[in-house]
């Protein structure tokens, strides 16, 4: 359990409590939730003063919150005259929530707090084409396995969180027209997830779900505007602007990896030629290491090649970093490409931060160096004059994370 | 007065509500404007049913509408029994606004109502290097005509508004790193306008202002998710994103004028090379236009060039739809490199609308067209299912609107 440090401060960000927050009761109840997670221990005569509301509504909306376990009373306030008052706590034991995070190669599944804590975390390789009826069923059995070794029953779980290689539309939680899960359009997962874990089920974007988790737990936390760039087989963003993670008019901001890149030919799985993804993804960056492994001796990638048969983007990455020239070339040229798309997306959404995630971004500091140079070569320089470049902080745990989020934004909205 | 029939039914966005309200004061203040904007007379208690609100919230900020000149009572409700109530109407003529676009070649100068209509507008040609005191003063002048031909004197005036071609920094007011305007930066115009015209002045990047003029009074009203794209000498795009004019961390989200094309290397007056704005601009259109003059004999271009010695993009759009093929080409290869650079802000902002604006756009069906075909061939499908790409329909006057409606907000939500 490495990362429960990591994310063991975690505290909420501003924009789950604007998010959905329509009228004035759902507003002062976040507001409530926000200054019980945001102190340790808090009356309700101080959670007035501190939020600005009326003793009637903030009663009110802590008794709801007991209810619902999220908030409990545990001990005494000092004394200051007349009868102690009850002191308030964020109760994040008080639950779980399942949190699901899909790969086009693999599948965590995590049990987490309801400060999205992972408490208990499992991954297996996902071997294509997996329908979407078995990898639900997978994640079924390994939940409740996780669920077992912790302690915890189904009873406990407010809900599934998931995220996917794939556009989501997000109210229905259906999968649209997806570029890399072949034979998964229009398949309604979250009613499936919903109906097999019998609880609420949301679903997003992978790459929006990381967002989530790295706003809510990573280097995004009190981030107005930032962007997520996964980096795998597919390449997609997830964008947080003005604090609140953007979806776009259908679902699909964010999908950077069909950008294409001016004056390439090469088809993609989409139909479109020269996107990002089918040049720099991580199939593109094995073939690329695969020819080059055959035409050319490599100190590594032949050895490697020769060995198994096949590369991965992950063997390319290694033998970069082990100091063979050829996979070096690949993961710099793989940087440049990232960077060019990049550079353009700053000079529209000008973000002050980008977290660099997912499996390809293990390649390491050269990919990272190369992004780095074209961001800094093609951007305006105004707009990347405070721009920070970084590698996730929660790394492969970012997923389950914001998969975990995904449900707790819901249940302390409702 | 032809565009005030345009914009004569123009009713505010729930944009302006929703940003900088922070507190239910000021959203509750928001909501009661906005009932009676989008009523034509109510009552106290129409506004306290429709809005929600208790009746003495109501009344104190009808009170200060009232005393702001912004709401009037105006006649009687029909009587019910008893006391016949006053009817409250927005008080669209409660003072005035003056609204200033500047461009690279032009200033257009406005007075607009306080529902941003323009009630009289002029425009000069700017011939540069003006710097920006001498335009200030220009301004000024002009603006102090047109309340005198129309009546009303400088103690009506709410505030300044104004859009300029280049990066503000939006709290202070200040031009940041132009690319057009040279000697124009750091200079603080917002103090220099408020000093001027001692009232409050507003100034923003002048595709901003053009997105927040469509929003108001044009088809962007709203729309959650749409770009304005300014194209002009410079070019540009203004960014509403969930309701919201998105800005970006340092004020230059939406400067998609320096995007680079893969491959090209013309140089930008920005120190970047292969910006679309190098490439696309009105001095980029003209400057081919005319070698290609030069070159070879074209029916009107050639005519054109050796009449005046030189051409404008204006020039070459008019010549392409007088049938001049070569001037043709050179619209149509602009409308691909234009639409080359939308497909992939598409790809990541995945608006709903995108629209069109700015002198250059002038050149008409040809050009939209080739961006058209450029859009549905490189972005992806799913983003551009629903997608509407349509020239501007405030047209010019979008940013004098615009303008305006950058006093208003501020004026509406104080």
């Amino acid at each position: 359990m490495k990362l429960a440090q990591n994310v063991q401060n975690s505290r909420p960000g501003r924009r789950q409590w604007a998010l959905g927050s329509t009228g004035p009761g759902s507003v002062s109840a976040a507001q409530v939730l926000s200054v019980i997670r945001n102190h340790d221990g808090v009356t309700r005569a101080d959670i007035s003063r501190i939020a600005g509301l009326s003793r009637s509504t903030v009663s009110q909306h802590v008794d709801t919150l007991i209810c619902k376990g999220i908030v409990a009373e545990t001990g005494y306030a000092k004394s200051s005259g007349g009868r102690r008052a009850r002191l308030l706590r964020f109760n994040e034991d008080g639950g779980c929530v399942v949190a699901i995070d899909i790969g086009a190669t693999s599948l965590d599944v995590g049990i987490c707090n309801l400060d999205a804590k992972p408490m208990a975390v499992n991954s297996i390789e996902l071997h294509q084409p997996s329908g979407p009826g078995q990898v639900i069923e997978d994640a079924y059995h390994m939940a409740t396995d996780l669920l077992n070794s912790i302690g915890l029953t189904a009873e406990e779980t407010r809900g599934v969180g998931l995220g996917v290689p794939a556009p989501v539309h997000f109210s229905t939680g259906t999968i649209v027209a997806p570029a890399i899960l072949q034979g998964w359009d229009k398949y309604p997962l979250a009613k499936a997830l919903k109906e097999r874990f019998g609880c609420p089920a949301y679903v997003d974007n992978d790459a929006n779900v990381m967002a989530l988790g790295e706003q809510w737990a990573g280097e995004g936390k009190g981030v107005q505007n930032f962007m997520f760039v996964k980096l795998g087989t597919g390449i997609g963003a997830g964008i947080v602007c003005d604090g609140r993670l953007y979806r776009g008019s259908q679902g699909c901001a964010g999908d950077i990896g069909h950008i294409v890149i001016d004056g390439c030919d090469v088809a993609c799985a989409c139909g479109k030629k020269g996107c990002l993804e089918a040049l720099a993804g991580g199939p593109a960056i094995a073939r690329r290491a695969e020819a080059k492994a055959r035409q050319d001796s490599t100190p590594i990638l032949s050895t490697l090649l020769k060995e198994r048969g096949s590369l991965t983007a992950n063997d390319v990455g290694l033998a970069a970093r082990g100091g063979d020239p050829a996979a070096a070339e690949i993961i710099k040229d793989t940087g440049y490409l990232i960077g060019r798309v990049l550079a353009k997306t700053i000079d529209f959404f000008n973000p002050s931060l980008i977290l660099i995630g997912g499996g390809v971004a293990k390649a390491g500091d050269l990919l990272l160096a190369s992004i780095r140079e074209l961001v800094y070569q093609q951007s305006i320089p105004l707009a990347t004059r405070d721009l920070v470049v970084q590698p996730s902080t929660l790394g492969d745990r970012a997923g389950v994370v914001g998969a975990a989020v995904l449900v707790l934004e819901k249940l302390y909205d409702s």
